[in-house]
C-alpha cells in the first residue's frame, strides 16, 4: 500500500480539525497562530542508508535531509533533536565521537542547536530527526499557478551516481568516486536562500524523492499539470560526462532522489528578481519548465521538442 | 556504556549554548520565550514493547508514555507527530485500521491532536513519537529542596507484573490477568492534576523507569538525598495479594518503571493544599518519603524502621 494512500484513508481523518497539521499532505507541520514549523523523518539503516560504517557522513547526510524540509519551505532550522536506535557497534566511543563531532561541525554551517532526543538499544541502526524553526509564513505544497515557471536549485542527479558508486553498481576512477560519493553523503543545502524565496516562490518542495516524484507531489491535490524541458535540467560537468560514455539516460539520472535541491514555481514576472537573487548569492538556479492547464498532459521534451516516456516515478515507499 | 554518560561526554556540548535544551538534562526541551515544550522517544519492538500483535495497545501505550513526559511537568500536550517504521504485516490494512482507531480514542480522551510523522519501512518495528505542548511554565528536574515530601500520584507495581504475565514469568487467574495486563498497556495519565501541579510542586519526572531509578535522576545534579517509607508506597489491593501469595519483594516489584505516575516533590507546607487537590479531582497521591541532605545516606525504612537494601535500580539503556 502506498504511504499516501495509508496517510489518506487512515490519518488524514485524526487531524482533521487541526489546519496546522496542513492535512497531513506537506513534509511539515505550521501552526501559524505560534509561528511553529515543525518536521519529523525516521531514517533506517539498510533502506535510508545502506550501513553505518561512516557515521560521520550518514549523520551529516540524515541531519541535512531534515533540515531540509524546513529550508526549502523558506524557514530558517533553529533546532534539532536526534533519536539514535542501535547496538553497542553503531555507538561506541569512537562512533560517539565521529557523531559528536559532525553535529558540531553542521550546527556551525546551519547554525541550528541540538536540543534533546533519545538513545536507545536496537540490533537495527535508525535515526528519527526532528527539526524546529519560528517562521510567520512559510511556503506551503500544492499552490502552485497556472502558467506558473518551475524552477530548481543546484545540479540533480550526482547524488543518485554517488549512490550507485557506494553500492558498487558503478565502477568509477577514484576522483569521480570521492567527487559523486560526496554530493551522495553532503548535499549543499541553501540556507541563505531560504528567506529570499519568500519573495517569489508560489509553491515548493525539496527533491527528496526525485524530480519527477516531487513534482507531482507539489501539485498533487491541484488540477494542474507541468511541461518540463529536459536540456534545462541542469546536471553537473562530471554527471554529463558520465552520461555519455556511459550512454545513461538523463531522466533517469535525474529522478532518483536524494538531490535536496528547492524545487518551486513562481510567476513568469518573478524571473528577474530569482537571477538577481540567485547571482548575487552565488547560487545557480535554473528555469527547467512550466505548469499547464489539466487538460495538456504533464510531459517532457528533449531539445529537438519530441516527448520523452516518463516512467520514472522516483521512490515510494510501500508497505 | 551509560546513557547519562553518552550524553554528558558526547552531546551537551552542542547544547551548551542553548538554554533551552536544559543540558540535556530533562525528559523535555522548553524555549520559555516561545513557550514551546516537546519531547521526543523512540519505542523498539523487543526492547520498549515485546511486540506489535496487539497493536492497538502497544500505540496507546507509547503514545501515553510520550505525552507523560509533558503532564508530569505541568504542561497540557497539544499535539503528536507518530514516525513508524514496520513491514508489510505491522502495517497491514487490519493493523492501519487498529492504530487509526487507538489514535482516535486517545486523542479524545487526552485533548491532543495529530500533526504528521513518518512512515518508512523495516523489518524490525519501532515507533518515535513527538509531543509538543505550550506552556509559559514548567516544573523541571533538580528543583528539589531539604526537607522537601516526596510524592506520588496513583498506585506503583502493576505494570511491571503486566508486563510479567504477558512475558509468561507470571501464571495468574484469568481476572487478575487481565487486570495487570490492562494497567500495563494502559496506565492511567493525570491531565487534570497537570496544570494544579505548578502551584506546589518544586520539582518532577514521571515514573518510566522505576520508582528509585527516577527519584535519583529527578535529584541527580543536586547536593540532597532521599529517604522512602516502604509502607506509604501506594500499590493496588491486586498487587498487595500477589506480593503476600507469592512472597514478591514490594521494593522490587515498585521499582521496575512502566507505572507512568507522577514523581514530585513539595515543601511541607503545601501538604494541604495537594490533599484538597488531589480529593477535589478523585486522584490518589501519596506522600512516600522526605529530601534529605547529602550527608545522610539515600535510604529506604520498613514499618519496623529498618533500613532495606536497595539495590534496585530500575531500567537503563546501555550500549
Amino acid at each position: 500500500m502506498h504511504e499516501f494512500e495509508i496517510i489518506k484513508k487512515y490519518f488524514s481523518l485524526l487531524s482533521a480539525r487541526n489546519k496546522a497539521s496542513l492535512n497531513l499532505n506537506d513534509d511539515v507541520f505550521f501552526d501559524k497562530t505560534k509561528k511553529l514549523v515543525v518536521s519529523v523523518d525516521t531514517y533506517i539503516e539498510g533502506v535510508h542508508f545502506i550501513n553505518f560504517k561512516k557515521p560521520n557522513l550518514v549523520i551529516k547526510k540524515i541531519l541535512r535531509s531534515s533540515i531540509s524540509d524546513l529550508i526549502c519551505k523558506g524557514v530558517n532550522p533553529k533546532y534539532y533533536f536526534v533519536s539514535g536506535a542501535g547496538n553497542k557497534n553503531s555507538f561506541s566511543k569512537v562512533n560517539l565521537q565521529k557523531i559528536s563531532n559532525s553535529l558540531k561541525q553542521e550546527q556551525k554551517k546551519y547554525k541550528i542547536n541540538l536540543c534533546g532526543g533519545d538513545t536507545v538499544f536496537s540490533n537495527k541502526c535508525s535515526f528519527t530527526i526532528v527539526s524546529i524553526g519560528f517562521s510567520k509564513k512559510i511556503i506551503y505544497r500544492n499552490k502552485a499557478k497556472l502558467n506558473d515557471d518551475v524552477y530548481v536549485t543546484g545540479n540533480l542527479g550526482d547524488s543518485f551516481v554517488g549512490l550507485k558508486v557506494l553500492k558498487n553498481q558503478f565502477k568509477l576512477n577514484k576522483r569521480l568516486r570521492d567527487y559523486f560519493i560526496k554530493k551522495y553523503f553532503l548535499p549543499e543545502l541553501h540556507l541563505k536562500f531560504t528567506n529570499r524565496l519568500l519573495n517569489f516562490a508560489n509553491t515548493s518542495i525539496d527533491i527528496s524523492d526525485g524530480l519527477i516524484a516531487d513534482l507531482e507531489k507539489l501539485i498533487n491535490q491541484q488540477k494542474l499539470n507541468y511541461t518540463l524541458y529536459l536540456e534545462n535540467i541542469p546536471i553537473s560537468n562530471n554527471l554529463n560526462g558520465l552520461i555519455k560514455s556511459r550512454r545513461l539516460k538523463k531522466i533517469s539520472c535525474v529522478s532518483k532522489g536524494d538531490d535536496y535541491q528547492i524545487l518551486f514555481t513562481a510567476s513568469p514576472s518573478k524571473f528577474r528578481i530569482i537571477n538577481n537573487t540567485a547571482k548575487s548569492l552565488g547560487i545557480k538556479v535554473s528555469k527547467i519548465g512550466k505548469i499547464s492547464k489539466q487538460s495538456d498532459k504533464s510531459q517532457i521534451i528533449d531539445k529537438k521538442g519530441n516527448k520523452i516516456a516518463t516512467n520514472v516515478k522516483g521512490y515510494y515507499h510501500k508497505f
